[in-house]
């Protein structure tokens, strides 16, 4: 009997994340302060976010425990299932042995809440009242407005303005979670009258909102901000991904030849990819294939630059070394709106530059008719952030097929598309635009890179 | 350690469905042919469903098996998890335990694909070419497209006209399996053309939906109709949910007090129901108390008749003796499609008539209440019609509450609201309508059942 999941029982979800940094010889060089350029101290992050996550930031323990509070939330939906891709494999005919971890069943349908719980709890611990954040399309707005319900703080999202005219069932998602959602710009920060006096019909954009939650969390006692990506302590809680998948790896009797991710900021792809790293960094899996998968619309992995770049457009943030198209880059419109941000996390980015990952580049539409072709066999309909990841185990399913060899691919569907189908129509009825970055609006927006000697 | 899901294994998920009329010393009575009125017999049925769907509907056997290939899609989402609400037991202060079950673990969103599957399974044993249907709200036109993909039928899809222009998502969805949809009213049946004559702005209505879909199912080759509640054959698929439910149990080593599930046509309730419900039949558990709830806006449980009356409009499909307010009863516009049909299905019906079952209405305002509680103890948003099932748990809960029992309730979330967000909207902004049938309007529906001596 074919078996099509694995699931693992709560005694025996992992109690520790992991850190890759505990395990590279030459983790990613220090931030630096945005406006000094100088390497930055804790003291610096201290008024921005919770403690023990600017401790975890800096920490090179290899495993970091998991608060008991953190565990309790995490049972509401973990252990995740780990999917056998049985009739896919069939419909591909390929000998390739296709898994997929499901980060879809979280309530707020994606892997954001692993760290969004973890943020809460801390934040909760340092005494604050709340957390301010931006959030694109919804998912880390939702993701965090569920976490602060949990812990009882107060969840303030500036939503990018576009997205709250058109998403507004992301909306209602987070108010039902107790989430505050304003559309940004916003009158209720300097940053968002500033950019309102000037065009009162502003679309908004995810750097303008990034400012405005910055600003209200500073100017706010007993609020600090809440990030959903790159930085090393939010891919240090998205490892509960791959190391239960460890297990059920194990529970399936097979190891993975290839691990991928979709990676706009890098935490889903790492949280997977990073219990497995291990194995590579340490010299006992050398040949394990790590595979980050970006969009062409954003495309700094595969075409990006590897330099410090600040994190934000208002340059508030740390200045970090990364893969970037540069931090004044305003990608194209696609669908996988969490594909979308000009850099990729630090310790991605320092293991891409050192040969232990690749990275892959897919426009929309082959991403999205893989997701179909995925749809039509397995039944779930994936984000468009994960149809790229779907797309390139598609691709690799392939070459097995051509090459005969059955290897075995471990790939994330981080999130379902329910609240997404719209890519899905534009796709059905061939709209959807294959945005692939052109040369010339790529080096424009990298002259924006600080000067660094 | 406290645990929140029970994970059954696939090898131990039930390999036969169970009929709860092999256990009623007094079974529904039979089904009347529409026109004649005089005794249906199964060939009256042939060319209405799959020859295996007539046989199990006239079926008294206890135990019908699954078929193996049934099986196999199944262990795409199921054994689907039990849950135990500690959060929410914490957050209402009750002694009660609170146990429910995950049916939004599905692709398509809810418990529907149980029996989609199983008729397309049966319809292509008999070498149909694809089903046609109709959907209101489009939960159950997405299960059986999701159902069709796997078996390679073609399904068309009559969607009430208001709920194509106002939820794309449910569409898209259904195409996105392969499935065909058309506004109904539509162009392409008798039926659709003569309300489209009179008023070519028509909204429709299920009852219109359901007379195209039988049209377009006896004027097709190859085509049969599906139905997604009522029928006896459809609540035997449903048990999977309740046999797995008892298998979970045991792992949690409770037995419910309360076992409760919404009811519209009652598939759901009695997928959960039934196989508890076979302890109180055989006198095992004489004191399980069986609770199906209802909409206060189609109270056919607690303010129809029982009686035998048409199953549509059309007056088209079998006479069934049943719990109802009247064919020819249009309900208000409550948010909980589902829970918006005139009649209930004859083994619930009898079941309540003999006093084996209770039944209960809420208003929607209510339900949506205790529904925004279980989300914010919980994460979970469900369907406006599981909100229902959850009321009746919360008062359940608080009854225990005040008489300091700790009862076992079990209820059964029969899926998620990722497609109904307006509901908990206008819940939020105080819009609700707390639509209760008024009496002059019941009596007048009553006025449209059949005379029979």
């Amino acid at each position: 009997m074919k078996q099509y999941k694995y699931f693992l029982q709560e005694k025996d979800m992992p109690t520790h994340w992991y850190n890759v940094t505990a395990d590279m010889k030459n983790p990613p060089p220090p931030y630096l302060h945005p406006a000094t350029l100088n390497i930055m101290t804790p003291e610096d992050l201290a008024p921005v976010f919770p403690s023990a996550c600017i401790e975890q930031e800096a920490s090179r323990e290899q495993f970091i425990e998991i608060p008991e509070e953190v565990q309790e939330i995490y049972r509401l939906w973990r252990p995740s299932p780990l999917f056998r891709a049985h009739r896919w494999e069939k419909a591909l005919d390929t000998p390739a042995k296709i898994y997929y971890k499901w980060e879809g069943v979280s309530a707020a349908g994606s892997h954001k809440p692993n760290t969004a719980v973890a943020q809460a709890y801390y934040g909760k611990q340092d005494g604050l009242e709340g957390f301010a954040t931006e959030t694109g399309a919804g998912q880390w707005g939702s993701a965090l407005s569920l976490a602060g319900q949990m812990f009882g703080l107060k969840i303030k999202v500036f939503m990018v303005a576009i997205s709250y005219q058109q998403k507004p069932y992301r909306r209602i998602m987070m108010e039902t979670w107790g989430g505050e959602v304003v559309a940004s710009p916003s009158t209720q920060t300097h940053a968002g009258r500033a950019i309102l006096e000037q065009d009162p019909d502003s679309p908004g954009s995810l750097g303008i909102a990034i400012g405005e939650a910055l600003e209200y969390a500073m100017t706010h006692d007993g609020y600090k901000y809440a990030l959903g990506s790159v930085v090393n302590f939010v891919l240090i809680h998205q490892t509960i991904i791959g190391l239960e998948a460890r297990k059920q790896m194990e529970m399936a009797g097979d190891y993975p030849d290839i691990v991928i991710g979709c990676a706009g900021g890098g935490s889903n792809a790492a949280g997977l990819i990073y219990p497995f790293m291990k194995d590579k960094l340490t010299g006992d899996k050398p040949n394990l294939r790590a595979l980050f998968v970006e969009s062409t619309a954003c495309p700094s992995m595969t075409r990006g630059r590897y330099a410090y770049d600040w994190g934000d457009t208002a340059k508030t943030g740390p200045v970090t070394m990364m893969h970037t198209v540069g931090h004044g880059f305003i990608p194209a419109p696609v669908h996988a709106g969490g594909l979308r941000y000009h850099g990729m996390a630090p310790t991605v980015s320092a293991l891409l530059d050192q040969g232990f990952a690749e990275a892959r580049a897919y426009h929309q539409i082959e991403a999205l008719e893989a997701a179909h072709s995925f749809a039509a066999s397995e039944g779930t309909i994936v984000a468009p952030e994960t149809a790229h990841a779907v797309k390139a185990t598609y691709d690799e399913a392939m070459a097995c097929k051509e090459s005969g060899e059955a290897k075995v691919i471990l790939f994330n569907a981080s999130g379902h598309g329910h609240f997404d189908l719209a890519a899905y129509d534009a796709y059905h009825r061939h709209a959807l635009l294959d945005y692939r970055l052109e040369e010339a609006k790529l080096q424009e927006a990298l002259k924006t890179l600080p000067k660094i000697s």
